[in-house]
């Protein structure tokens, strides 16, 4: 499928049937690992990997989520999650939206805001911002 | 801990080491896993166990969840999950607080927006809402 | 109801609808998840907390695990987990059994073996035998 | 890596972070979740999926699980997980395999027993045989 250019990273993942439940959908909770893999593969993506992060100190962590449930995936789906990014004041904030690879429907919407914390406090995250700097809108 | 007497219904449950991720706290997602059992215990306490609602051809359906995130749970530590509950039309909104049991800090504040289907289509839920009747706002 | 007096330990909890799967039954992976959690509440018991131990320098690793499955539990359930435990050169064998707490049924009987690491490297576990000292068959 | 030609299927997958514990290695039962979804693949590759088998009114149902854990995966690792599968009276046993994919180590050595129920009753499991055919050993 073709992702609106608003984009600036995606991954394709394969829903595996142990994140199904007893009503044959993807469980609510599953969504949010989805989203976390795919913003840490962003993370890898921009040359800063997670692992990174923890070892130079900086600690992402969010503060709030939002998401809208539109259509459930079921077993045998593929999902295409995108991600397009902002700063609002020390936040970073990930829009990602997750689609059924192969009908194109909208999965579900979500915004994940983050903070950087350094050495356990709060830090204004200049070095995560540049490495963002060529993707945030 | 004293709860304020705007909640209808609460649970206490432990964290499990091993819902703790690398950074040493609970995983984002699975306060998601907590807030959807202490719902289905409320279900259970309200009379109508999300087994009785499947076998009646009811099915909730999440459609928006919001989660604020302000101190994280870590190893050894005992949470309560506080819920009231409104209908907003056709929606039943849980508001949902997590806090810890040892210090009374509010851990998460999340609201659940749910809808319910009857055989497939979404319905008004008027069953549900007769069951939910002493509790809701 | 009434254990073999051949356990040392056990802890109840109850399912969560999450951990079912679209089988109806809960995923297989989930029991090690209740046995984990068990061996870490029969630390804790023991005087001697999965943190302690990490804040000692030492690591309990999981070497082999054997589990038989013989009757699955479902939404509702609630189970007993029984632990007793042995010591094979610097092996910890814990025998782990599940039983339905309603019915009795033995749900799955598992053997989990662990050493213990020092600073990264085997150790003899001394300090870990000592607590389970009274616990050792 | 090349893999010994004993294993007649395979798979590759990355870790995912909130696949990793508090130890800084991938939980112990997340191996289990690993070795489920490569054989729910394989049974997509030989042509029967899981979602085919329940639309026949087959159930697999695992009755023994053992796992070697031989070296952990961490953060930001990738793994390839071999498969052989052989008949033992009405038992499938899969043989199934992890390793490190950067190194070729051996990561866990599992041994996973299935039966099939049809119609909640155990049966010979014939049409999955017929599937697996040109597989077993």
């Amino acid at each position: 499928m073709e992702l609106d250019n608003k984009y600036c990273y995606s991954i394709e993942l394969d829903v595996r049937d142990y994140e199904i439940d007893s009503e044959g959908i993807v469980n609510n909770a599953n969504y949010l690992h989805y989203l976390e893999h795919a913003r840490h593969r962003f993370c890898d993506h921009a040359g800063f990997s997670f692992k990174a992060m923890q070892d130079a100190g900086l600690i992402p962590v969010l503060n709030r989520v939002e998401v809208d449930y539109k259509t459930p995936l079921r077993s045998g789906d593929r999902m295409v999650i995108a991600i397009w990014v902002e700063m609002k004041g020390v936040r970073f904030v990930f829009h990602q939206d997750i689609f059924n690879a192969a009908t194109g429907e909208m999965v579900i919407s979500a915004v994940v805001s983050c903070v950087c914390l350094k050495d356990g406090k709060l830090s204004r995250g200049e070095l995560l911002a540049e490495k963002f700097k060529p993707y945030l809108k």
